[in-house]
């Protein structure tokens, strides 16, 4: 955890994962980040993957180092003080509680008009959705996988959501330094159909699909547009190979030692594979033999050190648990884990901010909290109430 | 692009995906992003997809509403030229040139102690990665593909590249958030590297991974943990169906009808599928087939509005070519898109900011500016040069 947001204080009611990664990130660069919860848990309380006490390794995941306050939200007393909650502090509230609902913005800017509310949403209309059928809304399934075997593909990473809650975390500090010079409140809505549309756009797929008129072919594991795919060492390892700049290239070409190969594939084509990357994937169905020949002879215990040496870009096919194994950079000796209790009772490595900053302490990440964990602190101090009213509605069962 | 971030400079010296993804989201919301490139392009000047004349699309999508300055950043004279824009303006550099050479902190810092730099890398350690490479390394092609078929898939989507653009974009306006009170400078560094390890963190995986001692298994188009698969409707059409809370859950049985089936697989197993999400999936072998069967019974015309007159969470499988045709609320009406010329010659639908900020003003997107395009201005009005010394770069050819 580092400092840079000490000081700032963001409410957080929202489930999964795009809403919560935002404030994850937000509270992993030093914000006070205050999380509320239905009293015995949201939807994602139990999502999967579960660990061996059943606690929802998910939910610790994503809500490391929040304070936690649980509230009854099906009751009105409940839901005014949700409104409260997330009106309090710096008026900074992420979500993805419905537009319409008891969290929509008129409401909230009728106790705080200068409230920065980010709401997470699936489709921009409000229609449901989910990182998963978006992703089949827009095309990705239908790109990924190999051409022999035509059925869709769902990628298993939540990319969308993942987006989502870096970019929610980007816009409300846009907002929120607008509003210092303005005084200004906003609602900024984010929907996951949004993003997936604006992104395929960005990558320039959305013009090339209209410029062109049809969709690009899938490719299978080669990279699109250059050189990358995976091969097979004469050990059976599975490795990916990349290379889009020159220099990736002729290093390559150099390591495998394939350059009178390349050079007489080039002559006969009448192309550079080196100056144009576009040819290397336009001829890839003969230059990926010459490469996969060259990797094919060899063990990766061979291959590995030239790769290395060379400044190869490539990496082993691994599972995520060999990763934990094999490669101490990524999690073992990763100063971004720290090996820490959380309060399902089991201890494992845990990251903390992905950022690096030089210079800067590093302290270990926080555990997620128990549920209402924080109830009382969050009741006295953001909202001011007093032990005899923080008494009361526990009596009332609207905090636990 | 809205105006939240107007009156901030940013100066961008980066290729590919992550670094200008950054700039990118920071012009969207209204910064000035002054984009430095190698006098005829730099590595990603060419890269695919390219349009009927040539031009790189993705270069044109990744670069929009951006100011060009180009430099021969081969030479001395332009190496320094480069490190003086790169902290000029606010002093905030988004990078991922290399940490050691011509543009490494200190060298910049010498010039302006101040300086907030955001430096993408591959490997934390310096080693050469991307995307495609660091997927692999952590296991999501492993984990991505239909379990009859053991091949790694990569999945097409440049997740992590994605991520580390947003992430990115929030680290820097918080980083200067800090300085604004410390007068600190400060060097940040993201590594797709950290950032894929830190999200199979977050999202429980690593967890999951080290506390069961094994991977998790394959589970092809089956949501984990959860209800969600693809499935054929009676004319063929695939569509994606999910139900992760118990009222996703409820609304698709009701909708499809099978109340009593899945009540007596309930009573069979001793499960209850609507308030255990996981029984959805420790079942679905057992339960697959009962929703299979209903889907399969009647076709898309009929299931569509079924579907979504009850706010069942799904989508059809499509194509993006398909996508751009027949989901308007993806692209042709959406307000995040207009279209607009570019400096290829297309004109094409384009995004600008995916979050709406309700009652702001939203202008069209500005088109990526043609290489070199604001030299003279930015040499002028961002380092204070005088017009004989602007002509006597372009004489020695140092910029263009």
């Amino acid at each position: 955890m580092y400092d840079l947001l000490k000081g700032l204080t963001v409410v957080e009611g929202a489930s999964f994962i795009a809403g919560p990664s935002c404030g994850l990130y937000l509270a992993q660069l030093g914000a006070r980040v205050i999380r509320f919860d239905q009293i015995g848990g949201g939807p994602d309380a139990g999502r999967w993957p579960a660990g061996p006490k059943g606690q929802s390794l998910y939910w610790e995941g994503l809500n490391k180092g929040k304070q936690s306050i649980a509230i009854d939200l099906a009751r009105p007393e409940g839901r005014e003080l949700a409104q409260r909650i997330a009106t309090a502090g710096d008026g900074l509230f992420v979500t993805n509680f419905p537009a319409e609902g008891f969290l929509s913005y008129e409401r909230l800017a009728a106790l705080r008009p200068d409230l920065v509310c980010l709401r997470v949403m699936g489709w921009a209309d409000g229609a449901p959705a989910v990182d998963y059928t978006i992703n089949a809304a827009v095309g990705l399934p239908m790109m990924t996988g190999h051409p022999d075997d035509l059925r869709p593909v769902n990628h298993v990473l939540p990319a969308w959501d993942l987006l989502a809650g870096a970019y929610a975390a980007f816009a409300l500090l846009a907002a929120d330094r607008e509003r210092a010079a303005s005084g200004r409140g906003r609602e900024l809505r984010l929907a996951l159909s949004d993003l997936a549309a604006a992104t395929l756009g960005n990558l320039g797929q959305v013009a090339e699909v209209l410029l062109g008129g049809r969709d690009r072919p899938r490719s299978g594991n080669d990279l699109f547009g250059a050189f990358g795919r995976d091969f097979t060492t004469a050990d059976g390892a599975r490795v990916m190979l990349v290379a889009i700049t020159p220099r990736q290239w002729t290093g390559l070409v150099a390591t495998l030692g394939v350059e009178n190969a390349v050079a007489a594939l080039e002559a006969e084509l009448g192309v550079s594979f080196k100056s144009d990357e576009g040819a290397r994937f336009t001829h890839r169905e003969r230059l990926n033999p010459v490469i996969a020949a060259a990797v094919a002879a060899r063990p990766l215990g061979e291959l590995a050190p030239l790769f290395e040496g060379a400044g190869v870009t490539w990496s082993i096919y691994r599972t995520l648990h060999e990763a934990l194994g094999q490669d101490d950079r990524l999690f073992a000796d990763n100063p971004v884990f720290a090996n820490i209790m959380h309060a399902g009772g089991d201890t494992y490595p845990t990251p903390g901010a992905p950022v690096r900053i030089l210079h800067a302490p590093r302290d270990p990440p926080a555990p997620a909290a128990r549920l209402g964990a924080h109830s009382d602190e969050i009741l006295a101090t953001l909202l001011g109430l007093s032990d005899g009213q923080i008494a009361r509605l526990h009596d009332q069962g609207i905090v636990a």
